[in-house]
């Protein structure tokens, strides 16, 4: 898993039938010291997470191991919103 | 998944059975910002998009869940048109 | 799926079991300019490609759904011969 | 499967409910001159692991494979502690 | 797949128990023209492949696909001994 910050929404009303009442959160990935990286992605949300929350992120097909993902064609998820990362 | 435009279309006559009747889009992956980044890819449509459209891309096993995608050697579609996307 | 030029064969007379029969092409794939990129892959050939040919290559789970890879320990396979790309 | 450094931990409460009972370690992996590479990935632990262990990685699909990570969100796990890598 | 060369062993007493029984490689991926390329992995040997052997390396859920690797927490499985890649 990575962390990633949820930075923002975005808005499809032309999709595909399984992707219906899925949350979509742009969230861009952060090494451990937590600067961005990567070119920003979309991720179900599986947490309640919102916009500012540091959050945890699974891809590939491991993202479809939760009830809001399971069968869609979905590739990323967050799957928790993190309180503390301690590093040495 | 990521965003990507629809920037082209491919064609082949000498494919793998499995692949006729899926429409094939050129799609070039955008970061946050919408600015070109990596190699570019083709994808399966699954909602119609035509060339300059912004859409959502699934990659990987994930990309296999959709009724023009399943059971096919298909590794990225498109399975949403972008409206709107709000970023801090 | 990408966009690659089947540049090669590999010849490997030691190999696990289920790879008998395989054709395998060395491809280096291409961006949408056409330029190589990449590193290099080894994929198994599903549509009679030969050396020259621009090809669509499909990698991952997905290069298992043809009838020449599934149940194979193959994450590449060339799926299409490409005849035309139009990018706007 | 990659060699990492179990680097730290991570707290969540607010997590998938198949996360639960999971321990998370932080893991930076190394290139095999043991030099710290990429961004820094959160793993499931199926061995016990602890702070300072150089570890190998599995990701993808293939994480899934453990008593601890089966059905469950997780696309990178600690598999085992590396006593010791001979390289030419 | 990818080209590789066997450049050493890994020894790790302490490992998931799904792993007992596995022969470990330290493999060194490389392009076309057989320079060194990524960070090294580590895979487990279908084929007998020992130091300095040039072999063919498949990556992702297909390395499950083989007698050895089945099952496992195993993301990358050396498949072939190569024993000539002609490029054009």
């Amino acid at each position: 898993m990575t962390i990633g910050l949820v930075s923002g929404t975005v808005a499809a009303a032309h999709k595909d039938e399984t992707l219906r009442g899925v949350t979509l959160l742009v969230v861009q990935e952060l090494d451990l010291l937590l600067s961005p990286t990567g070119i920003g992605l979309i991720a179900a949300d599986c947490v309640g997470a919102g916009r500012g929350d540091l959050v945890m992120l699974t891809k590939g097909t491991a993202a479809l191991h939760t009830e809001q993902t399971a069968g869609r064609p979905i590739d990323a998820a967050v799957v928790a919103i993190v309180d503390k990362i301690e590093i040495d």
